[in-house]
């Protein structure tokens, strides 16, 4: 790209003051750490500089002006970078800069998380910052109506993921305009060069191709760079800056040598290197301001009034999750996200009532949990559904939702071996595991519509990432519609003292045929709903020990591992009272079949449930 | 692309009955299940009638023939035309075909599974089949060094997934002339309409991009696919074969509309959809057979020399694999992965003595599992590894994995909050809850660097899934080099009856240092490494229980759902005596800082034992 000279020689001079300030403390910082990405810092300072002394319109003062453009670190170990922005803008000082990056109890971590008021979203898996960036520039777009931009500092190795052809994908399908990538092609990764290398020309097809507009420029080219950036937020479409740098730059001893990823400058090097830039500065950038926002409209939010259902009727959870959803979307900032599978997962009736509300990401699961990240970046409360099992492919993403502290709720449909005949790859069977060992996470799991209905109402102010595991068929409505399910709590479908019958979702209904039966041999058997699987109810579970003399049945469709079983042998660790538990679970790989034959081939039907409380013994006392 | 018309009349019409048995069959059996994708088979018939016809080189009666092709279809909800298929060739009856498809019991399942001999891995979640096929052709372009070509039939869908780019810009790098993906663009996905529809030029500039060469056909024209598919065969780099065709095609009520994602055709409108195409047919189609392979030849297999370690030295976890990895190399069949941090991981180490066998994936997890899943399809033992957090972007690949059958082992490194400085986004804390998850999945997490090459060695002969978890920081070897570490043992590194210290990984060492100071208190613990996470040692765990009157204490560098401790307490679900279980666990987010400092911010340092130790009480009897 051929640069229009347009910036006067004292701006260029002055860019390159803030340009050898960044480099400078960002050596510094991690060179007093002992660790960090300080040659990954250097290669993007020119970019950086730029960017924040002339495009980036932002009040540091206060960082949640809804006017404020986004900067996002999708190459988050550059936080020395960050950093040294973040102290070149005012916002944090040098001292803290210094003295306290990477150190225990700093909010300067060695990735960027939103403990800092400035940083939207936690970064340092790669190939996540560009997708939420899509997410914060949808809500841009499409729902706040505002002309913020969102910036995506990405680094070249991380153009290597999926999630990132799956981000400028949507940026492009969607007409991101408010969004810019800027990829420092250092050509180095963490062990050697990347894939492409300095492969420009290849880079630029690819994002052309992905409906991106491409801008090539040397990475260490001021005035190109600003031309570059201008370009981009003028841009009718999403914008990738490739931008063709050193890693190490400035420093001659590591510039654009291999061996140097992740790796500080040892002291004296760190010295010479400061001396060499021009030691240490204090320069303070002003960041453009953005133009004030007018005020955020209020549309009306109405309590949402949650379907009702007939007692005995059978409704599958998936469609009282569709319905729900769509009550709740009498609160304006509900929004719903699906991957292509909305008529499946019932996300398409509230997709149908509040088109302008609900975003198709396609078959591109990371993307779709990362847009939900994205929108709640804004404000908004995303539900974000797919198959369950289909989940998994997002978990990477999740993972960081949590570390990003995100409010997002998940919708996991088709659960478990209950869904027949498509067989094992369909089925959603480590999900309770592994969305209960997010942090902080929220699992329910509801047995009939009533309640998942009452739990979808609940989900939308709950904290952190939550998960809603429905189900396929359709089961009767057990509960009243009045009947409250507050999570953390349980139910208690039957009383009994013989043994309780402790299920989630579909087994919950196994659990009562067999208590029935049970009943016909003279056993009483107590029937317990864990519609909460995180918080789990641990208050009644221990009533069930005490009502049943210790024995308890657990039943899932679910691997053994790490879910409903789990769930309750973990709030029951420490109890003094002896317990003991029986547990079915799916312990073999499921086939094809209708739910009945595929629950009573993995042992959790209501044959097994029988047999298995029968066989059950008491703990030894 | 402009076909030349070399096939005869004849041959085109022998081609186009073919075609319509696979329509009819497809129809047949979806309709008899009540369930299946029949037109997401009719678009694709067409292309599969030329490709079993005339291309795909396949020994049917031996389907471990070394010298087969591979097919694979990466859209396996299209099972009815894959089974069609099987019935053409003659590997299954009509019978089954029609009269068990999708029942229980039956081996043709909803999606395929390599239950089958002719199927190599399971599919049905959609963007996985093509990279797992990236692997199959790695073996034979680096490894076999055979002729064989690897075809994997896509759907547009799926092509919205970051994985297929992933697989797509693999199979450039590693000029894989051997594979071809078709792609058959009927354009609509489940719900509606694909991002692109019929768009093919941006598939074709997309796939270009990646570094594929991309042939567009009419996917219904049998002389242009037979024309492709010669060509694909001949190139001298990956091939993408972009078949536009009309979802339905060849029946008139359902062809090119919308609404027939996944639905049978009713029985009547079968019936009569079968009759239009000319009823049901009997034909047996011959597979161009392929050249006899030449023996295989026997590299030399040596017993692999394990490293041997000083006790008391300080060895990472991480760098025993790297070196047992080596070791293992003595064996040919040992392959290693890595996603570009191998220097992190130490898979370096075998990178460097073996070159040959090393295969670097870059930063795309997804392929890096599905290369591992597709070399083992070859008789490899692959060993993939990257940081324990960055495998849970592979978790939807983990899974299918399982469901494959596949016998890979993965290492993640880096594990817990022992990370230090890096931060959260660098920790595996959900690791031992999603791959203990994982159906017939083996979990081991070594405390020191002799059993933690014990561990590796056992891994390469081990089924399924296996996941090795270690870690960041260098810590005292435990264990003289003779000893054994059979997976589902653990070990009692102190003997003690007041309470039962059990650790895995880096809290072994906390344990020893709180027993030493619970000692000089007078409490006596019993000190176990759990190396064996998953099977976990039930005998043994029992042995403590009654060793320590019920008391114990587990810590783990995980968060506190699914991991450690839960495999503790569901292997003593049901165990008659009481039993009185502490929990310690890394229960908020954790920042940076030194691994010490994180330990004691996360509660699972040694001071925290202690006090736990001491607090704990016994079970009430």
């Amino acid at each position: 790209m051929e640069a229009e000279r347009t910036l006067r020689q004292d701006e260029l001079t002055d860019l390159g003051e803030v340009a050898a300030q960044l480099r400078v403390d960002a050596i510094r910082c991690s060179t007093r750490a002992g660790s960090g990405h300080p040659t990954s810092s250097l290669s993007a300072a020119d970019l950086l500089a730029v960017l924040i002394s002339r495009h980036l319109r932002y009040n540091w003062s206060d960082p949640r002006d809804r006017a404020n453009d986004h900067l996002i670190f999708s190459k988050g170990h550059a936080s020395p970078l960050l950093y040294a922005v973040f102290k070149a803008v005012g916002a944090i000082s040098d001292q803290e800069l210094v003295d306290t990056y990477r150190q225990y109890g700093s909010r300067l971590q060695g990735h960027p998380t939103p403990v800092l008021p400035w940083v939207d979203v936690a970064t340092g898996s790669l190939g996540q910052g560009l997708p939420v960036g899509v997410g914060i520039a949808l809500a841009g777009r499409y729902l706040d109506r505002l002309p913020f931009h969102v910036w995506a500092l990405c680094g070249d190795s991380e153009m290597a993921e999926g999630s990132i052809w799956e981000a400028l994908d949507k940026a492009g399908h969607y007409g991101l305009h408010n969004l810019t990538a800027i990829v420092d092609v250092n050509r180095f990764g963490q062990r050697g060069p990347t894939e492409l290398e300095w492969d420009l020309d290849t880079y630029r097809r690819r994002v052309e191709a992905f409906g991106c507009q491409a801008l090539v420029v040397d990475g260490h080219d001021l005035a190109e760079i600003d031309e570059a950036l201008g370009r981009a937020r003028q841009a009718t479409g999403p914008t990738v800056v490739l931008a063709r740098t050193l890693k190490g730059k400035g420093v001659p001893e590591v510039e654009n040598k291999p061996g140097w990823h992740g790796k500080p400058l040892k002291p004296e090097l760190a010295e010479r290197a400061v001396a060499d830039l021009g030691g240490v500065r204090r320069i303070r950038v002003t960041t453009p301001r953005p133009e004030p926002a007018p005020p955020a409209a209020a549309p009306e939010s109405r309590p949402p009034t949650l379907p009702r259902y007939d007692k005995g009727a059978k409704v599958a959870t998936r469609n009282a999750y569709g319905d729900a959803l769509r009550a709740l979307g009498s609160r304006p900032e509900v929004v719903a996200l699906d991957g292509e599978v909305s008529d499946s997962t019932r996300a398409d009736r509230f997709g149908e009532a509040y088109p302008e509300r609900f975003f198709e990401l396609f078959i591109s699961e990371q993307q779709l949990v990362a847009a939900a990240v994205g929108l709640q970046v804004r404000g908004y409360r995303p539900f974000a559904a797919t198959f369950a099992a289909f989940l998994s492919r997002a978990y990477d993403f999740i993972r960081m939702a949590a570390i990003s502290r995100a409010d997002i709720a998940l919708a996991g449909s088709h659960a478990g071996v209950e869904v027949g005949a498509d067989g094992p790859s369909q089925m959603g069977l480590e999900d309770l595991a592994a969305l209960r060992a997010v942090s902080g996470s929220t699992v329910v799991y509801p047995s009939d519509a009533v309640s998942c209905a009452a739990l979808v109402a609940q989900l939308v102010d709950r904290r952190g990432v939550t998960y809603l595991r429905t189900t396929r068929g359709g089961y009767p409505v057990l509960y009243d519609n009045d009947e409250s399910f507050p999570i953390g709590g349980s139910k208690v479908l039957r009383e009994g003292d013989d043994i309780a019958l402790i299920g989630a979702g579909v087994t919950v209904h196994n659990c009562l045929a067999a208590a029935d039966e049970l009943a016909r041999e003279g056993i009483n058997a107590r029937v317990v709903d864990l519609y909460s699987v995180k918080p789990v109810d641990a208050d009644g579970l221990r009533d069930a020990v005490r009502a049943c003399g210790g024995r308890l049945l657990v039943v899932e469709d679910h691997y053994p591992e790490g879910g409903l079983g789990s769930a309750v042998l973990e709030s029951l660790a420490d109890l003094a009272e002896p317990v003991r538990v029986t547990h079915l679970a799916v312990r073999g790989l499921p086939t094809s079949g209708t739910p009945t034959q595929l629950m009573a081939q993995a042992g959790i039907g209501v044959g097994d449930i029988v047999s298995a409380a029968r066989a059950a013994e008491p703990p030894r006392r």
